[in-house]
């Protein structure tokens, strides 16, 4: 049976920490540290630090200038003109299902443009090297554009989970940084999180044949937890909002869990997401997937590298 | 054409404040009061009477017994088979789109059970009748359940510009009652107003031709207001989370604008609506439809009168 032997051939990490996609949902342990340096105060302090090592985030207020934002938003306009996008396969623009409301833009980081600066500013890259105390690279950049009135917001997931069982990423050693482009409300699909549950690895039932990918960006089937399991850590550690104002950078970690309601406001609520990971971690084939998805959304060849001394 | 004369014998109320379903979305002043009684000081105190009518609602808290809370909740378990509902045509059943998930059940105030005795509750009905000035009877109940992870929640609307159209109520002398069976949060689709809104009255586009209804409890079409006017709305007033705790109790006006996230949290929120209307106030044809609504839905001929003074 193929979902039996779904574990066979399973290498690295060797102690199996991050098996998933299997037959059952389970539970684990994770086996690996949060947060990697020791001893450093900045630009997080300690204290900063051993809040995220137990929450599995922060929020860094103000970190980004207003003007930098602006530059951003109205790089965005040149987007979202739905007719002129040509969203096909293979491509770097997803819609919201059945629609042609634009999702997410990937590979962000790669353009000459306000949005790829910022994503690659070394205010932000500092954070990460602190967290993950090695050089770094971009893993997957994207702008998620939650539309007034039309976006329909994300479920619950570990980003590591997918980005191990299908990019080939070993070990939780990566995070995102969220910059806030507009003011992030409840009401306008805020980021959920379930703080804590990084220390959990929740092993997701279920494995696709071929490409996943695709379909996921829109609505995600597999890689998806348990509800029992999203239960019971949502009873013991409570759902927190990441609110806050346009500048304000959310770091969190990649086996946090999260998700976001719909955006049912009239007020959009963009986002850019920067996935990093530690030069160290970098993908190898996948884990739990037969094929691995593209450039633009796991880079592999086009990385450019951020040294932890620069 | 259809929708140019969609206002043609438009008879009561005569000053034609509640023109809806024609061609244009417009903005309306309300034309009738809010708060129809005068100089009265129980339940509501004269400062919570002057709230209610500035934002359109206010929340009594624990006004309902844990432990009638507590049966409401196990009777609605005997609903939950969703295999023996037999959700067919002009059933109090409503699932949600494409879905075998149970969004709400009709008339429930008509059960002889925990959830009926409720909705006729003096302790409930009493607000009502302090703010409506009036005999009333129920126009309409439910129980709304936004299911874990799959309740889809409600696009922003006024009940009381349906209840006009396609049910023939010919002023916004009416109110819903909302009682909380489950914590109301913000992740699992608590109720957002834009307060104030009740003083205004927005026109929606478009008629559809022959019965709405049934879709329209599912997913709503027409009597949606246009999105430019949601937005100058909701920047003006702000947008408001109707939270709380299983027994608070939520009183709004008809014509109030609402809206709820779907619900992607591991938690129910399951709510008792019961809509109030004035006995004076009772249903005439429709304004601005062609077919009724049923009975279960409106109710016309199974109302029972709560007096006054009773």
């Amino acid at each position: 049976m193929e979902l039996e032997s779904a574990f066979e051939g399973y290498a690295t990490p060797s102690d199996e920490s991050y098996k998933t996609r299997g037959e059952h949902a389970e539970v684990a342990l994770r086996s690996d540290p949060v947060v990697w340096c020791s001893a450093q105060v900045k630009p997080l302090s300690q204290a900063e630090l051993c809040a995220y090592e137990e929450t599995g985030f922060c929020i860094v207020r103000g970190l980004v200038p207003l003007q930098q934002i602006e530059a951003c938003k109205n790089h965005l306009q040149t987007f979202t003109n739905e007719d002129q996008l040509k969203v096909t396969d293979n491509c770097r623009f997803v819609t919201e299902a059945n629609s042609t409301v634009l999702r997410s833009i990937f590979a962000i980081h790669e353009d000459k443009s306000p949005l790829g600066e910022l994503a690659r500013a070394k205010f932000l890259t500092e954070y990460v090297q602190q967290i993950l105390d090695d050089d770094i690279y971009v893993h997957q950049s994207r702008v998620n554009l939650q539309a007034p009135f039309k976006g329909t917001g994300f479920s619950w997931h570990s980003d590591f989970e997918t980005w191990h069982a299908e990019d080939g990423m070993p070990r939780p050693r990566s995070l995102s940084a969220v910059v806030f482009l507009d003011q992030n409300a409840e009401y306008n699909g805020a980021l959920m999180v379930i703080p804590g549950s990084h220390k959990s690895f929740l092993r997701c039932p279920g494995r696709q044949k071929g490409a996943n990918w695709e379909k996921s960006l829109q609505s995600q089937v597999y890689g998806t937890p348990a509800e029992e399991h999203l239960r019971q850590l949502a009873e013991s550690n409570g759902i927190k909002y990441c609110t806050g104002a346009p500048g304000d950078v959310l770091f969190f970690d990649s086996n946090l869990l999260h998700a976001s309601s719909g955006n049912r406001s009239p007020f959009p609520r963009r986002n850019l997401f920067v996935a990093f990971n530690a030069w160290s971690n970098r993908l190898q084939a996948p884990f739990f997937s037969e094929e691995q998805r593209p450039e633009h959304v796991a880079h592999r060849q086009r990385v450019e590298r951020f040294p932890r001394s620069a």
